[in-house]
């Protein structure tokens, strides 16, 4: 028999994943809108992002009530992987909500192709939200390092549109507003990226005990 | 006499305070480099960055540690506010680091005037982490307000910002990465800006027991 604990963390999970599914929807409706020229789901994008805002609160105090309980070892690490994934989340909202504000800026100038990486860049950074979350929900470090290997592509992917449209709007004056869109969605997604990193990174903290932030990544220079 | 508990939350605030002062230099740093084309500080930027990814590590391992002791009510809302504003420091950091960056890529082109937003812009960011630092040291839900304030404003600059340099980067060709470089400059200060904000909320939920977090700003429209 499950004790009470270990059912508000299942629990927990579960509200996690429901957060991460209205997420998905929102990149996938925001992707969707950018790459078919298609705004049907542009308001539902903000009815899920309520939702998720909600469960953004509603989560913290879950966690709350279960830290009350004195935790401790594996399950007070879930519960503080918990609490940053539910942050990371949302902010994943907030980047599909910006990525669905770009395109309907986008779409108002007239019609132009999108940067080859473009498309690339929106099916891996999906795919690494998805990866995370099933790294989180199946508990797999595995799956998680998976999602941190993504990273590299999705930045590079960032750095070839920035300077393709950048070559681009410097030619041709009248594209210049269209480029700036381009350009942030394509940040816009890399942050996508950079939040499914930040979960997969608090799966490994979570099942192995191990913090590996600013560790797996070489550090930039100026 | 102070119980143990109380020590570690106030060893927990001091470490929070020299990571905040650390994100401070460096904003303070990048705003210098951009307003005054001084890149004297464009090194020690990367060292402050070290430290307070250090810190960053260190602070969660701090706050698990208490978690063990089974706080309650005031103590453990501080220790979650505590795992929150580590998190949005860690991200100030980033920011100050990226506005750096672009600051380093601007400064190489000809010297070009900076619209005049963003000089205020930078005021405004750098007071709001300021003030969002105060209001936690002295445990303050009315200087946490006052940061809440200034986010329109910020906002509003950045909006201000982005317009204007729009309007050149379409009149002038070759200033097109020069105003891309202003304009991502301006979206940094704007996350720091939002940052600040996460933490004067955390305050407030820290003193008042009460999550104001998806409720003083309106919502945005698509």
């Amino acid at each position: 028999m499950q004790t009470h604990l270990e059912n508000q963390l299942q629990e927990l999970t579960q509200e996690l994943l429901t957060m991460g599914g209205h997420c998905e929807r929102m990149i996938h409706a925001s992707v969707k809108a950018l790459l078919e020229h298609d705004l049907g789901h542009a308001q539902e994008v903000l009815t899920w992002e309520n939702r998720v805002n909600q469960l953004h609160v509603s989560v913290d105090e879950h966690c709350m009530n279960i830290l009350t309980q004195a935790p401790v070892a594996s399950d007070l690490r879930a519960i503080i992987a918990a609490l940053k994934i539910n942050n990371d989340l949302e902010r994943i909202g907030d980047q599909a909500c910006n990525v669905m504000q770009n395109t309907v800026d986008l779409l108002k100038a007239p019609a132009h192709p999108l940067p080859g990486g473009l498309s690339r860049m929106c099916e891996l950074s999906m795919a690494m939200v998805r990866e995370a979350l099933d790294a989180y929900v199946r508990r797999s470090p595995e799956l998680a390092q998976g999602v941190l290997l993504m990273e590299e592509r999705v930045d590079a992917l960032k750095d070839e549109i920035f300077r393709e449209e950048l070559a681009e709007m410097s030619l041709d004056r009248a594209g210049v507003a269209r480029g700036l869109d381009v350009i942030l969605i394509a940040r816009n997604l890399e942050k996508v990226g950079d939040h499914a990193t930040n979960i997969a990174e608090d799966v490994i903290f979570m099942v192995k005990a191990k913090d590996i932030r600013h560790h797996h990544a070489p550090e930039s220079g100026i």
